[in-house]
């Protein structure tokens, strides 16, 4: 037996105890958005430092203007004094369990359940996001300390108590403590598996950049019968350009728009077509049936590894009831381009603005608005050791290859890493499809608890090499 | 001297009890659409019913759900019992007086006064708008009864008190009195001059088709990072719609949207560009420089003859402050189409829809929900005797060829009159582009009520003939 088969059997044996720490956590009902449970919010933070100080961890309650922040470091003894320096991010902090009277048993009272189909459950709120994803880590490590009296790696928790309000005490976090919280890279928890028996590491994130346009026609409403004809209607100014925007194959117009974006390497493709999913399935769950976008390409290229530009506002004129013959003086439209490879969020919103610019009457005015200077994709090569070795982990305990993801979204703290401490992130999580984060009934398969911990400790040993 | 100069020597003489008739009309404040002033739209008709009374008419206040009609026939002896038979239109009600502090004096307490450019004013709500113009042709009437005992022609004269709350009690009033209102044309007196100097009858007015577009794509709304792509975004397909309803041309490209639109009659377009106008400064006034609409075609022409398709209103998707990365399940525009010569409504209507269809993708929803089935344009030939002998009569009393004009906008009574009593009208007033109607410190030139009393003198006697 070797050592990892020794701490994974104690890991097993201790599952019943690790699971009584987590509902001890979920029991603590820290709402973050909610100041009526500010108090509930440091009493997570408490227990969680609490558990890491108990395990060996030098750890801290950091305060913040919200809530506090837990920061803990190990340095393990011996050979192992100079393994890699990794970063694991979870957060305490929880959603609001509004409706209660949709969930089943109360949001903050855990309970395992074993269902119809004879998988077990754990319900309450936070089991799954983030709870139930970080104690995976924790729980790894203490059955690496309790078997080993140490870790194989350099190790830095970081578990914050904002992320379900936006994070606002993060950056400023991380750049007031860069020297101490800067790692070789970070692991973060709060993402899901391809399947309940697929494991997955999400190595691509889109990056965003946002913009809202205002044309400007006659400088006062006008009269559509007085009016109509000679004079520039804004709205259908705004509607050339967004009409515009995308050519009849779905590809976006703007020129320069691609730069940056290449194809995916061929090994990914295939391994993605390995992976069980249904494009029909996905647009049918929200009532559609004809794949959009660009011709050519499913939905899990476009999600993970294409661009977009995409509409998500717009407005202009008379919108209530009834009817009023106006023409408006204004019309806007917000809008976001979603961006991947080395697309530059700059450059997008210099050419999309030259674009819309170039379709407005001289006597019509164009005025833009963005929001912030947007992000780039994040993405990780799939062929780095770190992503190879956490992979190779993952397989073992799984028994399958690890599903390389991409994932549509931006997740803000990726980026905060690599600008603020210049390390990649890894993401790594147990969560499913069906966990129903920020729903009533959130609930975390134990069996997702469980293989979470395991592979966490196959991926503390994996990395530390 | 004939009987005719007779009868305008006649009004000149009684100019200033004429104007103290209309002065005390102004003092009542009419408001139809303010419940407070019921009362005083009441005594306004009972005013005008008495007044017609006194001249010989049989007059009568006529009740509706709102407020009262004034109806009054008269019918001459003698030769002129064979005349035709004319409807004479005016209101009595006024638009509100706000903002009162921007009067020079109360709105209700009419003034005569003297500019420093030598034009002499009548100051007051309504002196223009409608009680100045109705009272034209009531004191044309009274000079004409007051030497010749009698009218040339047959009249009916029909003020409501409702046209500035939108006449709910027309039309059914209309359908229930359609013998005794039928006459053989109508005058609406409510309209402008060209200029100070030019006479003019409006003939044609753009008819009107209403409809409101809902383009539904995913059930609901999505994250636009989860789903940007692949799925349909229907502000997206909406603005693709609206941006195919014009070609580069600014014609209007749903099929057989033109059909029943001919060209202007040669003599028309000589006539109006004798009349000074400038498309520069139409466009000036409200901001604008450059002629929308189809090309090669003026404001005036554009405006008086040919046909639109504009947007009034759109919405859809997030529109609040900041962003928020949605697709959203739905998007709205509103729309109308402004119609011309023989375009039929419902046609115009339908193909429109199928237009917009054709752009909706499979899997998406488009519906459409119209108010009312719309009204076809008005148009007396320029050609027809009535509309002949009226600018005859108008040339000669203002020395001056008479512009035939048209009007961008709908008048509902013109539609009103023909559909239900199946008679044309010839809308003739003598109102100036400057008169304020709406506005603080409205006024009507006394030269405006002078000699449109003037010219009622004359158009009476024309048309008799």
């Amino acid at each position: 037996m070797t050592d990892i088969d020794k701490i994974l059997e104690n890991a097993d044996g201790a599952l019943n105890e690790s699971l009584e720490r987590l509902f001890e956590l979920v029991r603590i009902p820290s709402i973050s958005t909610d100041p009526a449970y500010k108090a509930d919010c440091r009493r997570a933070a408490e227990r969680i430092v609490a558990d890491l100080s108990a395990m060996g961890f030098s750890a801290a309650l950091r305060e913040t203007t919200g809530h506090p922040m837990v920061v803990a470091h190990f340095t393990p003894k011996g050979a192992a004094a100079k393994a890699p320096h990794f970063l694991f991010y979870g957060h305490y902090d929880v959603q609001p369990p509004d409706p209660l009277d949709k969930w089943t048993t109360p949001p903050f009272a855990p309970e395992k359940r074993t269902g119809d189909d004879g998988v077990v459950r754990l319900y309450g709120r936070g089991t799954a996001d983030d709870k139930g994803q970080l104690m995976t880590f924790i729980e790894a490590m203490r059955a690496w300390i309790a078997l080993t009296g140490s870790l194989p790696v350099k190790a830095t928790i970081l578990i914050e108590g904002e992320e379900e309000s936006g994070s606002p005490s993060l950056l400023p976090f991380l750049k007031a403590n860069r020297a101490e919280l800067s790692c070789d890279a970070a692991f973060v928890c709060d993402t899901n598996m391809w399947d309940e028996k697929t494991p997955a590491i999400t190595t691509g994130l889109r990056g965003m950049v946002k913009d809202e346009i205002t044309v400007t026609g006659p400088r006062i409403d006008l009269h559509s019968g007085s009016y109509g004809g000679p004079a520039a209607n804004p709205i259908r100014v705004l509607s050339k350009i967004l009409a515009k925007l995308h050519d009849r194959n779905g590809k976006v117009t703007i020129p320069g728009f691609y730069d940056g974006v290449s194809e995916l390497p061929r090994e990914v493709k295939a391994q993605w077509r390995k992976l069980k999913f249904s494009d029909r399935k996905f647009l049918k769950d929200v009532g559609l049936s004809v794949p959009a976008g660009e011709k050519g390409r499913g939905v899990r290229e476009q999600i993970w590894t294409r661009p977009t530009a995409e509409v998500n506002g717009i407005w202009g004129g008379y919108t209530g009831a009834g009817t009023k013959t106006v023409i408006p003086s204004q019309a806007h439209a917000k809008v976001t381009f979603r961006l991947v490879g080395k697309q530059n969020p700059a450059n997008i919103l210099k050419s999309f603005r030259a674009f819309a610019k170039a379709e407005v009457p001289k006597d019509c005015r164009i005025d833009f608005a963005a929001y912030g200077s947007g992000s780039p994709a994040s993405e990780i090569a799939v062929t780095s050791p770190i992503i190879r070795k956490t992979a190779q982990a993952l397989k073992q305990e799984f028994g399958r290859e690890t599903a390389l993801i991409g994932s549509g979204g931006s997740i803000p703290i990726v980026r905060y890493f690599k600008d603020t401490l210049g390390m990649d992130s890894v993401l790594v999580g147990f969560g499913l499809n069906d966990d129903a984060l920020h729903s009533p009934n959130e609930k975390y398969n134990l069996s997702s608890f469980h293989r979470g911990i395991r592979s966490w400790v196959r991926i503390l040993a994996a990395v530390a090499k």
